[in-house]
C-alpha cells in the first residue's frame, strides 16, 4: 500500500498543476456552482487500506455514478427479467440521445445511459411510493459505503427537476412504448433525487468495493451480490460506463468505470482495489477530464490494467 | 494445464450435442458451403501448452478476426497517427452499417467494423503495390502463428470480390471524404484477400499469443509490440470486437475477443492464455453462436474473466 | 355546380361500397370509438355552393387539420419571425418522429408535424393564459367556419392528455433546446385541446375557403390573410400536409391538403373550391385512406389537379 | 407575351446586380470552372412564344435536371412497375444522403435524389448496352427539345466518373439490396453521362414543354406522355425536385421544378409556360440560389403560382 499511497499523492500533485480541466456541466444550474479546480482521489485496496489525496473528503453530486448502485439494487429485485426492459450494448451516441429509442422501440441500449437508468429506477419504484423507493436506494448506498451520513443534495435535485427537459422527454418517450410502468413524474422524481446523492471520493470508493471483490465487502465480509453478478456489472461498466467515451476509457485506463456529470468516476481494479476520483471539468463526451487522466496515470504506474499484467 | 485440457474436451463434447447452432453466413456465397456442424477450440497457455478439441486443425476463413492483425501491423507502421483515420468507440450499429459514416464525416468508429478495417488496410497499402501489402499482411500473420503454411483461400476472396457491394459502398463513401488514400479497388482488393485468410483454431490461438503476454510471444520470446500497445488492442477488442454484440460478449464471456463471420473468435485471457474457437453458425449480430457459448463456459469453469477473480 | 354535386354523390356511393377502409387510430383511446364506416364529404365552390354527401354533418375530431388554422393564426401574430422556430421542409419521417429533432437541435422541420405544431401553439400561447389562447384558437376557427357551434370534445382532449406521451416527449425535447417559451404542460394543454376540436366536413370546408380564394372568404368578402400568405400556406400543405405520405398525396390527388388522425382531410383547389372529407380508417402513414381515395377520384373527374388542366 | 418579355428582362437585369450568388459546386472539378456570374432565363408560353434574357443560349451541365427526363423515359418503358424500385416521398435529407437507404432496405425515397435517379437509369439500361441506353436518353432529350444539337460534355462526365465516390457508394449500396439489376459500373457510366448533358436555358425550357401542357408539345402537337402522367411528374417535382430545399422552393416559387448542381432549374407553370433558369452559384441545399430568386420574382409578378391566382 505504501506504493499506492505514493502514486496517489503524486497524481494529486500533478493534477493540481494541469491547466486542461475540461468544462463544468452547466445544463444543471446547481452543478455549475462547484469549484472548477477541485480534484480528489481515493483508493481502497483489498485489505481495506485507504490512499487518498486532494479533495477526497468533499462530497460532490454523484449523478450517473448512482446508476451502478441502482442497477445492482434492481437486479437484486428483478433478476435477469430486468433485461426485458433495457439492453446491454454500448449506445454509440450521447448520454442523453433519444434517436436510438425511436429505432429500437423504446428499449434503451444499456442501464448506464440516462434512458436506461430511468427504466431501472422505474423497476425499483414499482410497488412502492417514490419516497420509499428513494429511501431504499439511499439505504443501499449507505450500506455499501458503510456510512450513514450519505445524503441527497435537495438543491441539486430541485435544479434538475426544474431543467431536466431531456430526461422528461426520454421518460415520456419510453412510456409511450410501455417500457415504464409508473407515472412518469414519479419515476423521474426518484431518478432526479438518486442523481443528486452527494458523496466524497472516500465514500464512493468504499461503496464500490463489492465490485472489486467478487460481490463481497472484504472488510465486513458481507456479500452484496453473487460473484458472477459482480463480474457482469463490471463488464457493463467497461463497455457502457462512459457514454460515447467508453471505448476511449477502456483504451486509456483499462478498468471498468462509471462516470457522472458531477465529475466523479468510480473505477474497479478487480481483486485489487476500488477507486474514486472527482474533478468537475468534463470532456466532450460528458466524462470528467482530469478524472480520466488521473486514472490513466494510476493504472499505468501500478500496472492495474485488466488487459495485461 | 491438466484442468484446461479437461475443460476444453468437456466443452467440445457439450457443443457437439447442442441444437442451437445459429445461421451460417450466406451473403458470401463461398462461406455458405462450410460444414454447419463444425466446432473447434484451441487454448494455449503461458507455457505454450496446447489444449485442443473438435475440429481444431481444420482451417476456416478468419474474415474479421484478421482485423486484429492488420490493426497491429498498421499501428507498427503509422503509430498513433492511425487514429486520425479511425475512432476508438463502439459503433452501436451493425458491422456493415453506413449510417454512422454519414453523421461522422467518413471517419469510421473503430478499426473492428468493416469500414474501420478498410481504412486500416488502406494505411498498410500506402506506398506499396497491393500484392506487396497483402504479402506483408500474410507474412506477419505467419510470423505470429509461427506457421508458414497459413494461406489465403482464393475462392473466398473471389466470392467476396464479386458480391461485396456493401464493402464497396463503405470504401467509396469514405473515399468521398478523403479518408482513404489509395484507389478504392486496390484497397478493397487487399481487404477482401486479408479476410479470406484461412487458419485453424490452433494457428489462430498461436497468432494471438502476443496479446495475452504483454506484446511478446513467451515461447520464442520475440517481442511483437510494446506492452502498452498489447493492452490497448485488448481494450479495443473488449469494447468493439463483436460489432453490436460487444456488450453481450463482455457481459457473458468477460474476455477481450474478436469475431469473424467465418465463425471464428480469438479471445485473450491476459497473462493466462490465447484462445481460438470456430463454429460457423452466427447469431443476429454476426458473431459465432456456439463460439460465444463455448467461451462463456470456458471462462466460467476456469475463472478467467478479467472482471473478477 | 350541378356537375360537382353529381360527382360528390357518386364518390360517396362508391366509398360506401369499398372494403379497404384502413385502420382507425387506436393510440388515442377516445378516437378508437368512432364508427369505422363513417364517410363524409363537402365541397364549397367559389360562389359558395355546397355539394355534400355521406356523413357530412357529423362532427369528428379534426386533430392535425387544426394545424392549418393555428399556423395561420400564429403567422398573424408573429409574422415571418415564426420561421425562427420551425422549418418549412418535409420531414421524411413519421408524424411523431423525434429523431429529426435531435439532429437539428430541437427545431421541427415544419409546422404540420406534431413537433412543429406544438412549437406554433407555444407561440400563440405566449403572453396569455392557456384558457385565453385556446379561446382565441376556437374563436378563430368559428370565425373561419362562420359557425359559432364549433366546440372542443373534452373527452378526446382528456384522453390524449392522459396518453399522449410521445407528444410530451417531443415538447420537452424542444424545451431542452429552448424552442418552447412556455411551461411545457401549458403549451401541451392548449395543443391537446386544439386537436380535440370537433367539426363536420361542411364546417371544415367552410373554414378552409380563405385558402382557396387568395386569403379571402368570397361569401362574406372578409380578408383573413394576404394573398401571398394564403399561397404559401397552400404550398406548405402540399409539401408537408400528409406527414410521410405527402409525396403520395401530391402524386395522386394533386391538391394541397392537410390530414388528421381523426380521419379528416382539408384540401384546397385554388380559385375553385374548398373540400373536406372524413373517414376514420387510416393508412400506414396516418392519413385517412378513403379520404385520399375520394379526393383522388374528385380531382380526376373534375380536372382540379393543380399540376395540369 | 409582351408582359412576360418585360418581366423576364427586368429579372435578368436585377439578377446581374445582385451580390448574393451562392457557391459554385466544387465537388465535380470540371463544374467548378464555369463563370460564377452567368445568369440565363428562358420562358416559353403555350403559344410557343419565347422570352429569354441573359446567358439564355449558353449551354451548361444540366446535371440532375436530367432526372426529369430519365424518369419520363423509364415510366414509358416500365410503367408503374418502376415504383417497386423507388419511392415517391421527399427524403428529408441531402441529395446524396445514404442514411435513408440503410433504414429503408436500399429503396431510394424518390427518383429525384441521386440514389433514386441511379435506380431509374438502371431500369433504362436493362436489356441494353450502356452506349445504347445513353443514346436513347440523348435522343429522347433532343426530341423533347426539338433540337439535335444537344450533346454530352465528355469532360464533365469524365470528371464525375473520376470523383463521384458518393454516387459509387450509393449505387453499390443499392446493389447490395438487389435494387439495381445491372453491373454497377455500367449503370453509373450511363448515369454520369446523362448528368453531363449540356443544354441552354432555351433548350431546357423547350424540353419541358410537355409537362406544362398535359403531356403534349403544343407546337408540334406531339404527345409525349398521357395527361395524368404529366401531372404526376409535376407533383413529384413539387414535393421532391429540390432535395432538402423542396419545401422552400414550393413556399417561395409555387411551381413544380427540378434543379441541378450545374445551376439549372426547370420549372413548370401548368397550362401557361415552361421555364428554365441557369446560374451556377448554389445554396446550402445544392440548388441554384439566383435561379430560385429569379423564379420567385417571376411567379409573383406574373401571378403564376399554382397555389392561388
Amino acid at each position: 500500500m505504501h506504493n499506492i499511497d505514493l502514486v496517489v499523492r503524486e497524481i494529486a500533485d500533478e493534477m493540481r498543476l494541469r491547466t486542461d480541466r475540461g468544462e463544468v456541466a452547466h445544463y444543471i444550474p446547481e452543478l455549475a456552482r462547484v469549484d472548477p479546480n477541485a480534484f480528489g482521489i481515493a483508493v481502497i485496496d483489498a485489505d481495506g487500506n485507504i490512499a487518498a489525496a486532494g479533495d477526497s473528503d468533499t462530497p460532490f453530486s454523484i449523478q450517473s455514478v448512482s446508476k451502478v448502485f441502482t442497477l445492482t439494487l434492481a437486479l437484486g429485485k428483478a433478476g435477469d427479467w430486468l433485461w426485458q426492459r433495457v439492453g446491454r450494448e454500448p449506445s454509440g451516441s450521447a448520454f442523453n440521445s433519444i434517436v436510438q429509442l425511436e429505432y429500437e422501440k423504446g428499449i434503451p441500449r444499456n442501464p448506464f445511459i440516462n434512458a436506461g437508468a430511468i427504466a431501472v429506477t422505474d423497476l425499483i419504484l414499482s410497488g412502492h411510493q417514490p419516497r420509499e423507493a428513494l429511501g431504499e436506494i439511499l439505504r443501499f448506498i449507505r450500506f455499501l459505503a458503510d456510512d450513514q451520513s450519505v445524503t441527497i443534495d435537495e438543491a441539486v435535485a430541485a435544479s434538475e427537476q426544474r431543467t431536466g427537459f431531456r430526461n422528461v422527454a426520454l421518460a415520456n418517450y419510453m412510456k409511450s412504448f410501455g417500457v415504464l410502468e409508473n407515472p412518469v413524474d414519479l419515476t423521474l422524481g426518484v431518478y432526479f433525487h438518486q442523481c443528486a446523492i452527494a458523496m466524497s471520493c472516500r465514500q464512493l470508493a468504499m461503496a464500490g468495493r463489492f465490485l472489486a471483490h467478487n460481490g463481497r465487502n472484504p472488510s465486513t465480509d458481507m456479500s452484496v451480490v453473487q460473484p458472477e453478478r459482480a463480474r457482469r456489472i463490471n463488464a457493463l461498466m467497461m463497455t457502457c460506463g462512459h457514454y460515447d467515451g467508453s471505448g476511449e476509457f477502456a483504451y486509456r485506463v483499462g478498468l471498468p468505470g462509471k462516470s457522472g456529470v458531477g465529475g466523479g468516476i468510480l473505477a474497479i481494479a478487480p481483486g485489487k482495489a476500488s477507486i474514486a476520483v472527482g474533478s468537475p471539468g468534463l470532456d466532450a463526451a460528458g466524462n470528467s477530464h482530469l478524472g480520466r487522466v488521473a486514472l490513466e496515470a494510476l493504472t499505468k504506474r501500478l500496472g492495474w490494467s485488466i488487459f495485461g499484467v
